[in-house]
């Protein structure tokens, strides 16, 4: 979807998700921190929100294939249109590809918190996969731009790639706390940074960017480092935070966790 | 050999092959769980399944290297062509050379089921060589074609140079469950990527697939991540169904195993 | 800063660092060899030299900051100029950037010493992001300049990554003297490579050098190994010395550890 | 040296330390296991076969670099023609360098046998690092050449970054036998190749390679497999060798060996 709204709605859920991994992985830590060593079974609230985070992404994988394919000027689920022996909006079917994988993602992710048959780590496996997807379609989609367009999006790849590698990384190194806050800022940037593209490409106000500009494409690789010292910030406060109130309401919010 | 069929025989072997590599893991997985920790040894049917296994790579790789070599239009063994100062029908040369190491694997695995002189690892290594020389050999052979020709044998370096580098990683963390559903994985995409190929360049009916389209390009990049969730939806499968069956006739099965 | 002092000043600063990592981690060598098993608190000495390392690199970070922006012909902290319709210095932005990260880094550092909340393992985390930086942002600002100009900054990357790597590394491998002597040596590498790149752009006596001239760019290369050699020496010398002091003064040595 | 002899001598030599690396991580491996798990000190006889690879490897260092320097049209260690404004013999000191590398690993060697205060692993990553610098410079050194030429020597590149990353590492995987002689190996594949590009570029007899003829580097690829195959073939024939040897008179050996 070419325009500021297309970008600023994964953009959002990719932010939104960041924080949530922030929260969820403090938490876990947390409650093997305070368990005896014996003990490995998650308490029913985490398992709660493993459910809920898996659901999420199966529901939102599945209503954002569904807007692709049968929104005003979708593909409606044709793929090659005979008469004209052309494919019918293949940016469309490709983004339907990448929410997939997402909801492949959801699935194993509900899928091994309900049975311990799937072996621990496909989880991870299956989010691995679902961002190498994505990254590995953005890669091809990249070529024949406008050098600063171009750009934007090849930076777009350092979060998904990076994210892929340490999330493939946790299947062997699990509850690694600095691995599971990286593979979180990394939503983060990546989320902040389809604001950016969106703010490039599609300016809300004033004039538009000149796309092949030496010194745009200089800037914009300044302005990824400082989304980067951003999503940082975010996860630390974010972390802080969430410390602070398990001190502060310790008790009272484990409780609440046995409960549910 | 540059028809449909000569992309649908290897496709086929990978694509058996990968189904052949879920079950044994799935077996020596569930093996491995019902055994004290003490014992180490494969059962008599496991050991059996590796024979089979080894025998019929060398044994693939020998008719393989044959029909290359004394195919009607093949280099029937001459390398260099003195006459005319060139050399000898190549391409059946290095298919050749690409059988030969996965001949080579198979010797290996024969050989360190047989004795505990070959250094644990030593088969897992031998499959990722085989699988680098293949991709290796695919990689060279790749420049100077059509974009779209290009473009699907580059496409199937992923699933080749991926399996080589988590089987060189099986070498160090043995019995990973994860890394050897993902190798099976990537045999099955690999065989089925060659169907595609063959599809893509031998049309069986229909028109001529355009090679510098570049709309043909992106459909093929996306359809190969369709099967990739094609071959990660098998390999689950067919687990689904071993697992099944493993626990409902599980006692029995493992009467037959030590009875072989 | 586009002559020679301008690359003298921070080659000094990297140079310096890594004599005293050099020093530091032999000293939390020696530390944890007389250690009985048990104990792994720091003692007050190792501490405090945390907190001069942290507090100093965020010191350097703030003045560099400052110089690059309010230098006469800086940017003083305007990013964009409207009347002109073009960014204003990105190079002393860049560069300001770039000392940021390295001022996160020091913050972590002290963090991570005063407090025992921050996961192991976060300083280092810190300081390979600050390297990746460094290099990331090198690696776009080096296209489009002459041969020779771009191989020299293209070479400095070399010990920029390696040392990002490595120290991404001790993330998991903690408290392994190889890395953390290697980590070292890509610092005083670093330092003196910058050095190199003063005399080759802005010779102090002497002709300019012919910036296109391929044995130019063969020599550099080779020069880059020379450097290498020479960082490996420098790191055996120093630990050398650490190491014969710390055996004729040992005991007098920890004794004033202990007493700080 | 632009000759075959220039090819065949470094080629010998280093087919001959991969077979020399064979024998000698075989005795240990076989030194490992007899030995009770408590000891971990190496026999008279291993140490000395240590002392004399590096003792070796210095000695052959410094006779190469002496050659490269006073050979008749060498750079008789001048650097730098003030009078044509010129570098000297750039090729000569780039071989010089190389070498220089080879004899900083042998010292190194030979002083961690000597000594336990040299970190257990410098010895692997000082030979790490010179395989890296080799690999470095014929990097460099390959710009710029018929399409062949530039493809044999970068050929050569595959078993030197490899050999490099994987004595790497074994600086965190120490006595993992299959690291081990993938390293001898991979010194083997690289003094046979030496040879093929020494017969690729300086025939002995018949007519010369044609450059850039696009079959001659489909074959030169393919041939380089081969040349993996022979490599894999001998370290495996010197393993079986020393082991039957072992077994044979597996007593005597270990008294000579005490007795030494």
């Amino acid at each position: 979807m070419a325009n500021f709204g297309g970008h600023a709605i994964p953009g959002s859920f990719f932010l939104l998700y960041g924080l949530w991994l922030t929260v969820k992985h403090l938490l876990q830590l947390h409650w093997r921190r305070s368990q005896p060593k014996a003990r490995n079974e998650m308490p029913p609230f985490l398992k709660k929100m493993e459910y809920f985070e898996g659901g999420l992404q199966i529901f939102a994988a599945f209503v954002g294939i569904m807007v692709e394919q049968f929104v005003v000027d979708g593909p409606h689920a044709h793929l090659y249109d005979k008469e004209n022996d052309s494919w019918v909006k293949l940016m469309n079917w490709q983004h339907s590809t990448m929410y997939l994988f997402f909801g492949i993602s959801g699935f194993v992710c509900v899928v091994s918190t309900a049975s311990k048959l799937l072996p621990v780590g496909a989880d991870r496996f299956a989010l691995s996969v679902a961002l190498f997807v994505e990254g590995f379609l953005f890669y091809h989609h990249v070529a024949h731009r406008p050098h600063l367009d171009a750009h934007v999006h090849t930076l777009l790849l350092v979060p998904v790639f990076a994210g892929s590698a340490s999330t493939m990384l946790e299947v062997f190194k699990r509850n690694h706390i600095i691995l599971e806050l990286f593979k979180a800022g990394m939503f983060i940037l990546q989320g902040s940074w389809f604001y950016q593209i969106g703010f490039v490409l599609y300016p809300l106000r004033g004039p538009e960017w000149k796309l092949t500009l030496s010194d745009n494409v200089m800037f914009v690789t300044m302005c990824f480092c400082w989304h980067l010292a951003a999503a940082m910030f975010i996860v630390a406060a974010t972390s802080a935070l969430v410390c602070y109130n398990l001190k502060a309401n310790g008790h009272l919010a484990w409780v609440a966790m046995k409960v549910n």
